[in-house]
């Protein structure tokens, strides 16, 4: 049978309990997927993204085509072998990166055509040649190329955008390769306008896809106006196929998320927070440059399993971050990585309980009593 | 029975097999510390460092003392516990560092004033001063504080800057806590210049050390001067204490040394080399920057069991580092202490067996024979 296969084990209200199977694996949902931008999650090792309960990372298409290239790491064997990670892998489309970060951007009907922000070389994307690279790279779940609609636009900005998306959306479809295992997802857009995300999940639902996500979120319009589109978008969608909203987000945007029906995200959040020296924990987000953790032999978090928490002291890390160690960034990501995966398994197991609105009242209120940094 | 203790187990020529016996376990020796200048061995989990074999850390007294600061490591149950690094640890006196990283140093018969190179505070580092701190760190070996006499120097300049490291070691004895499984090291000074490597070893000897550090070498003067000084002056000292050469070095200069007698070592070449892509190994130096290897699946070294050997190609190697990704830093640290260890073992089997000298002649040949990048 070709395509990804997802399964609904549970429900509890709107939020499901599911799991996708992949050429290399099955990922329980909710799920969290970390970010691999370049083939590495930046300062953990694979083994260490690996026991931090990750199921599936996500890579960058629009880095990789540039460096590596894709061409190379398919005859590397593919992503899996090059940055020897065995899981499964999603791949973007490229089509959001594009837009932010190469020079010279050109968009027409047919694609994008770009100069690399990293040498200046000339590139063009498309529907056909973002399959060709996902492919390339070997992604168990390919994205269609889509333009991630800019926030704010107008309805007809937001619709003109959306159907141009659709049109990609559709030709991605043609383009890719059918194969056991590896799943192709098409993304609806439409911006903050119910009608406009209706008409796209509709289009998308006719094309067929093994998974749909939520794109044009998390791009400036705040919490609530998020909220308010995924009140109703996952509702438009088939209720056997995984739900994935891309680019979220900080732990109260995944609670949040989840008991309105999505299955699976990526954020740089964890990643790069834990570069600068964020925490995240039961009690709210923690500040390691502050002063006041100088002096504290306390772990980060006397509950968390972690190796930053197990082996060392508040003051440690607040040590090495004040002065720029390697070694802060690298277990404050492997904290953060691990403090995600662990709001992700507690979710599936109150949904599994009938009981995640309890736990989401609990979540709240425990962020909400404050600072960890107080206790 | 207070100090550290010493046992000879066997010798090979000049070449000593040995165990050095501290508060916080033994080492092996010929050994080679890695160095973890502010309470962390940079890119690297003390539980990895490890899990390459090295059993003794070097930690330097002058950072540690500016930032977060000796009493405060102190009060977190010292150095072992601030960095979860539960085996025995040297630290340096501050004396080198002092005058090499400084600002507005005036030295004198009692000792350095200088301001913080990282803000600018006034402290000073004199013998009681430097023997107060290091035994706050709870540091196993403290080495006495000195002047590490500039290259190149006249004999003048020489002896009088020996004899103030001697008057120094003296009173870095005195101010020296005596415990048990704790030892203190003078450090054999004098230059190029035989005579006064003499003299200064003859009047540490009637000080009294646990061990004895030969310094003021790899500073500009070049192996065969090094190894010149290193023929006579490990004669000079007491056969049955460590002989510690500071600040050394490459993989040959390790080999040369330990065949002239020296027991322990130092240097910050194999960390600071992983973090610039540059990795040691049976066949030379390979600098994973260089173009050839963006297409490499072999791994770095096939008889290496490291995990950047184990688990990833060069090719992969090679991209991390040409985008300065973290993992590139890490994977290589990881390597190059991995390889030291590994020689360090290697010679250590060698001398048991009494075989050095063939040991030495391969090893020099197959460095000779080139470049591992050739194969």
């Amino acid at each position: 049978m070709n395509g990804t296969q997802f399964k609904v084990l549970g429900k509890d209200g709107k939020a499901r309990l599911g799991r996708v199977e992949t050429a290399h694996g099955d990922i329980d949902t909710p799920a969290f997927m970390p970010v691999g931008t370049a083939a590495t999650v930046k300062a953990m090792r694979p083994e260490s993204v690996a026991e931090t309960g990750a199921q599936i990372i996500l890579a960058n298409t629009y880095h990789l085509m540039l460096r590596p290239g894709a061409e190379r790491i398919e005859k590397l064997g593919g992503l899996h072998e090059f940055m020897n990670w065995q899981r499964p892998i999603l791949t973007d489309s490229g089509g959001f990166q594009v837009m932010s970060l190469a020079d010279l951007r050109k968009m027409s009907e047919k694609g994008v055509t770009f100069r690399s922000h990293v040498d200046g070389s000339k590139h063009e994307l498309t529907p056909e040649r973002s399959m060709d690279i996902q492919r390339m790279l070997d992604a168990d779940i390919s994205m269609a190329f889509d333009e991630c609609t800019p926030f704010p636009a107008t309805p007809e900005q937001a619709e003109e955008s959306m159907q141009l998306s659709m049109r990609w959306a559709e030709r991605s479809k043609d383009a890719f390769v059918e194969r056991q295992g590896y799943g192709l997802f098409g993304i609806v857009q439409g911006g903050i306008y119910k009608g406009l995300r209706e008409q796209s999940a509709d289009a998308l639902k006719t094309i067929g896809f093994d998974g749909y996500a939520i794109g044009g979120l998390a791009v400036g319009e705040g919490q609530e106006a998020m909220f308010d589109v995924l009140d109703y978008t996952p509702g438009f969608l088939p209720e056997g196929k995984p739900r994935y909203l891309m680019g979220v987000g900080k732990p109260d945007d995944l609670v949040g998320a989840v008991m309105r029906g999505v299955d699976m995200f990526d954020c740089v959040l964890p990643t790069r927070s834990g570069r600068t020296s964020q925490a995240f924990s039961r009690r709210g987000t923690i500040n390691l440059r502050n002063a006041r953790h100088s002096d504290d032999a306390r772990p980060l978090d006397e509950n968390c399993a972690c190796p930053a928490c197990t082996n060392y002291s508040r003051a440690y890390l607040h040590h090495l971050v004040k002065i720029g160690e390697i070694l802060g960034a690298m277990l404050l990501t492997w904290h953060n990585l691990h403090y995600y995966q662990e709001l992700m398994a507690a979710m599936r197991s109150a949904i599994a309980a009938g009981n995640l609105e309890a736990f989401a009242a609990e979540f709240a209120d425990q962020q909400a009593r404050g600072d960890i940094e107080q206790l």
